[in-house]
């Protein structure tokens, strides 16, 4: 996947349009180029994007039909769901055959590809319509070398305590406050949301394991020829049962000179489809923080330089502002909520501790 | 992959028998099951493996045709390495063709399958033989859900301080100790020389990532059917630039109760296909042993009970064990070299030590 044209989206997020599995269309509107015509999901019909996302006037509309209706029409059916194990809802693929009919293309981010459906492809082939399916692996299948990075460029990851908490909002904030204040700065999609904003890079969890290091490593590398500043946007947590291996992959392939770490301030435990009776608590932070630099380090060294808050389980702004200042004081880095209160302090901050760093 | 009949192998190492890439050969010869004819390396021909492994008296051929000449006739043609990445070298197709046509199957454990290889495909539809992919994965894609151990097994991981050290030999000859104590005891294989051994498992590091940790959960499932004391092979290392993410999908996903870190003194760096001007140290062993309990403590408890290290650098018997009571002394963990000088009395000790952990 590189990068393309501008397209016109109606998005699919049936049962799931502002909940965890819905993250993927919530990051696409937020962040992504591309206009988004309507979003599709029957349980919400009637309302609009901006109830979640202030200032998107996007309706949400109940079938694909209706979204057809809509001026301009969308040329693309963007699956919006990226539920665990990533499989394809049965009930979608009426919808997404109906679009495929209907002279759309179909991007998804889906572990099952879409193009590799016989029904669908024969759908498209005849149709004419393109399918993108964002989690394929690119053909390359090399191990990681021990590249170093070029000088003068700053690799910065995004690491977390939990999967989707938002580190790649983060990054995005971040590379967007770092392009404001006059950097060069590039981010480095490392999974498929993010894939569908910035229009390149690979979805790290679908990489076979033995590559997944030598792939982000290979990642920075494009990333560094795009900017100075190389942000790379994180996945899962190094304590998460089912994904924390995807996690070390990002960390000792990206071998990032500074990592910002993200938290979600009242949440009580992991957030994982697991068995009934077991229950994954959620880290503290600063042991969390020195077992990050002691991992990372293990390759290269590396130091956390930042928390970023993410305080929207907090509604009252100022008891948001009163724990980003215990979180400061708690674990001695600068901290806030990019997404909340804006990035371009927390990117100033973070560029100053990253400069007097004594490897960069 | 499931358990099979015996067969007769040539093992084909050309150029690599004997060295680190050929420890596929190595480890089927002296664990697996099936009687070895012939090793084709012509590189070594007329030699004996005997000079290798002691007491081990299969011919050393210069080609596939001498390998078929010999009593009983091979019937299967085993490719015996493991190159970085995993694929084949061209020269081997040749061989690999002559294999086919000649009524041999072929099992291989590379990333590269054969038996998607059209020429290859179509060669042994044409002769009637079958070709077995050690690394393809599961049909099966399922992230971990967190389970729990059945009541009364107990779950033992060997970890390392590189790859290609021992891990899988420790794990079986421990295994073996087991067994001759009496004790029910199972191995579950991680990779393709484990497998090729053990018939059955599945090479993680060829699993997608964000399956690897829910694939290597379900297979302890499986090993808790076969034995009480289930021995998980382990595969590369925590600190590796390259395959750590593999190593921690393996602590996560087995949630081990206790684990066992097998190191070769003499090592001075990681062996690893790294850039000219990188290197990667060893780490020091009582930190590491710590980091390990650290991070699989993040998902479930778990103590290094034992070192077992590879003394094959150390050509003195008695400054091996000299070595090893340097290690116990340094670690306060028991110490041996199971391959050296017999799993026995280091089986009994980490049985002890397993059977008081607070949380078996």
């Amino acid at each position: 996947v590189s990068d393309r044209p501008l397209r016109h989206l109606a998005i699919l997020a049936e049962g799931n349009f502002g909940f965890h599995y819905g993250k993927t269309a919530v990051g696409v509107i937020r962040y992504g180029p591309d206009p988004v015509v309507a979003v599709i999901d029957s349980t919400k019909a009637g309302g609009n994007v901006s109830a979640i996302l202030p200032g998107r006037d996007i309706p949400i509309v109940a079938t694909l039909a209706e979204a057809l209706a809509l001026e301009p029409r969308p040329d693309t059916l963007l699956i919006g769901i990226a539920p665990t194990g990533g499989r394809l809802p049965d009930s979608w693929r009426v919808t997404i055959l109906e679009a495929i009919r209907a002279g759309l293309d179909v991007h998804s981010g889906l572990h099952t590809f879409i193009g590799d459906d016989p029904e669908f492809a024969a759908a498209a082939a005849a149709a004419g319509t393109a399918i993108v399916d964002y989690r394929r692996p690119p053909d390359r299948m090399e191990t990681a070398v021990g590249r170093r990075h070029e000088p003068g460029k700053r690799v910065i990851l995004t690491v977390g305590t939990d999967c989707a908490i938002g580190k790649m909002s983060v990054a995005l904030e971040l590379r967007a406050a770092a392009r404001a204040a006059g950097r060069s700065a590039a981010f480095v999609p490392t999974g498929q949301t993010g894939m569908m904003i910035d229009g390149w890079g690979a979805a790290v969890d679908r990489l076979i394991s033995d590559f997944a290091q030598g792939t982000v490593e290979w990642l920075v590398e494009e990333g560094e020829r795009r900017g100075d500043w190389v942000i790379v946007e994180g996945q899962g947590s190094i304590d998460h049962p089912a994904y924390s291996s995807v996690t070390l992959a990002l960390i000792h392939g990206a071998t990032p000179q500074a990592m910002v770490l993200v938290h979600k301030p009242g949440q009580v435990a992991h957030d994982f489809d697991h068995l009934p009776d077991r229950s994954f608590p959620m880290a503290e932070l600063r042991p969390f923080i020195d077992l990050h630099e002691r991992l990372a380090g293990l390759v290269a060294p590396s130091k956390v330089v930042a928390v970023a808050l993410n305080t929207s389980l907090i509604a009252d702004e100022a008891e948001a502002r009163a724990e980003i200042a215990r979180v400061e004081a708690e674990t001695g880095l600068p901290c806030d909520d990019p997404v909340r209160f804006g990035a371009a302090g927390l990117w100033a901050r973070i560029e100053a501790a990253v400069e007097a760093l004594p490897w960069v």
